[in-house]
């Protein structure tokens, strides 16, 4: 049997070009036991990926020029030498980028048992879920009441984090672009602020005129002036859960950072990054509490779809245009 | 009886002039019940004085212009309607920038009852020790054995930052200025790596070459390239304990931040403000643990000392010239 997977051959530098990804094909050996080959039904594209395509060790390996990309993704067991992975099993692994995965039995989960569609293990009830959920409440420490300004807010991430800190009272303010999606997040209840054709104190001035007591959480997906007028916004003891700096990852040389980090002391607040592996050992308390919310339907996951293996390089590319609402899927 | 003091009648921008203080004289009013007159033998002067010089209110009212400047101060009454500070009592207060200060009583401390000398307690065992002992317990939660790095490190609160870290074992490293600043902290054991003549990477490089394994704490006071610098050297769960940004201080026109933020991000790093009075309940504690430190000479509390009250504006303009090695006093 054959796999068609993804490759890149060379480190990007800034935008990658869609060039850069090669389709290829290669026959898959015979099946050894303890492995598993899957195929694949939705793939995950995620902005953290650029970063490993740059060929630097950050917190996670770069890819391997010539490999298979990898990604999260869902399928179904179509042959098995692995007991607990019988054919016909809905599964999720890393092996996305690609149509058939083969891998080996721990490289695989069982899909959690709610009442929701399958793809939803890779946004919402998956790792984009989750990392909006330990940003929230791991890192920033939301209390009940806090008002908490998000960037990146209908992005897969963002869309979830202004969602749950909504669900929980105070002031949830958005930043994103385009108008469909101020729309979007206005429709859930969330103040929506543009950064579109503003300087940083021009969008200082809209999050005040938004939330003119200023905020106690901020999530950090974007970084850039984002980042500069949310720190003109915080309150005493504010905290800032940095999940990514979208804004910057293609960047060949990197820009200047904000000018007034000095308002971290004066107001006494703090900025932490994280990466939601390392709050891995906390998903089943997360699924417990944002799963019934998703089967009820009172969190709108929204998702971005691409159809078809070879719109996935496309899917990717869209993550830095802003082109997507909530999560981008690429279903197969 | 009359007391002579500093004011300024204009906000300076940018790094203020000699001429910006004026000497006053005024003619003290008769004491009121429950007010005492203090002899100052002791000024303070400390960078944040500069912040507050700017007419803006930030984490503490701005001076008010014409008006007496404020700072801390030691002094003895001479004078008293309060029976808790009978005449000949020593005390430390915030009326300094003055010889004669005439407080309220409830604005009066006692001084604590250490064998050592009374300016101890505007430095080492005052508002500066203290906010060396906060910042690197309460906010870096420095543990046994961290690598700990300190700029500004031969100041008021980096030198002592140093010295407490080093009790607690682990490398310790400390960015310094001048020949003379970098041979002292040498002999205290700590690694001194200047920052003079060099850009954010190459210090970036000397760091790497003082600490291979990186930093778990870096105690922050100066900002630009310390903190760019810094960001490259951290471990992972490092944390940042901000207490100061002096290069920062006089600037008219702030200048950009560094450009590697997302280092936060890439090693799940934390940076936090303080100000040491939120932690002032904690200071019978860092007393307890610091004073017989002092006492018995293990923690060098080096001074720099002006004569005379003509000479506090000149002592104030130093701290940013760096011309000081420890706390910088003015002796009356």
């Amino acid at each position: 049997m054959q796999s068609r997977y993804f490759t890149i051959h060379a480190h990007p530098e800034g935008t990658p070009e869609r060039e850069l990804f090669a389709l290829e094909t290669a026959e898959l050996p015979a099946l050894a036991e303890g492995e598993v080959r899957v195929r694949n039904t939705w793939l995950s594209v995620d902005p953290y990926m650029r970063g490993r395509m740059s060929g630097v060790t950050t917190y996670i390996d770069p890819f391997e020029l010539g490999a298979p990309l990898q990604g999260a993704a869902i399928g179904e067991v179509i042959e098995s030498r692995a007991e607990a992975f019988p054919t016909g099993t809905r599964v999720r692994h890393m092996g996305g980028w690609r149509d058939i995965a083969q891998l080996p039995a721990e490289q695989l989960e069982h899909l959690p048992d709610f009442d929701v569609p399958e793809q939803a293990y890779l946004g919402v009830l998956g790792m984009p879920g989750m990392t909006a959920w330990a940003g929230l409440n791991r890192i920033a420490e939301m209390q009940e009441g806090d008002n908490v300004l998000v960037s990146g807010a209908a992005g897969a991430v963002g869309s979830l984090a202004v969602q749950l800190a909504k669900a929980k009272g105070g002031t949830v303010v958005g930043i994103a672009g385009s108008q469909d999606k101020l729309d979007w997040l206005e429709s859930l209840g969330v103040k929506a602020v543009s950064y579109k054709d503003r300087d940083a104190d021009e969008l200082t001035a809209a999050l005040r005129e938004a939330c003119p007591e200023g905020f106690d959480v901020y999530y950090e997906n974007v970084g850039g002036i984002c980042l500069e007028a949310a720190l003109n916004t915080l309150r005493v003891g504010a905290r800032i859960a940095v999940c990514g700096m979208i804004a910057r990852y293609n960047e060949a040389t990197p820009s200047a950072g904000p000018d007034n980090l000095a308002m971290l002391l004066i107001r006494r607040a703090r900025m932490e990054g994280f990466i939601v592996f390392d709050h891995w050992a906390h998903y089943p308390q997360f699924l417990e509490e944002v799963g019934p919310q998703v089967e009820s339907g009172r969190l709108d996951d929204d998702e971005t779809v691409e159809d078809g293996l070879e719109r996935t390089p496309d899917a990717f590319l869209k993550l830095f245009e802003g082109a997507n609402r909530g999560k981008m899927l690429v279903r197969l």
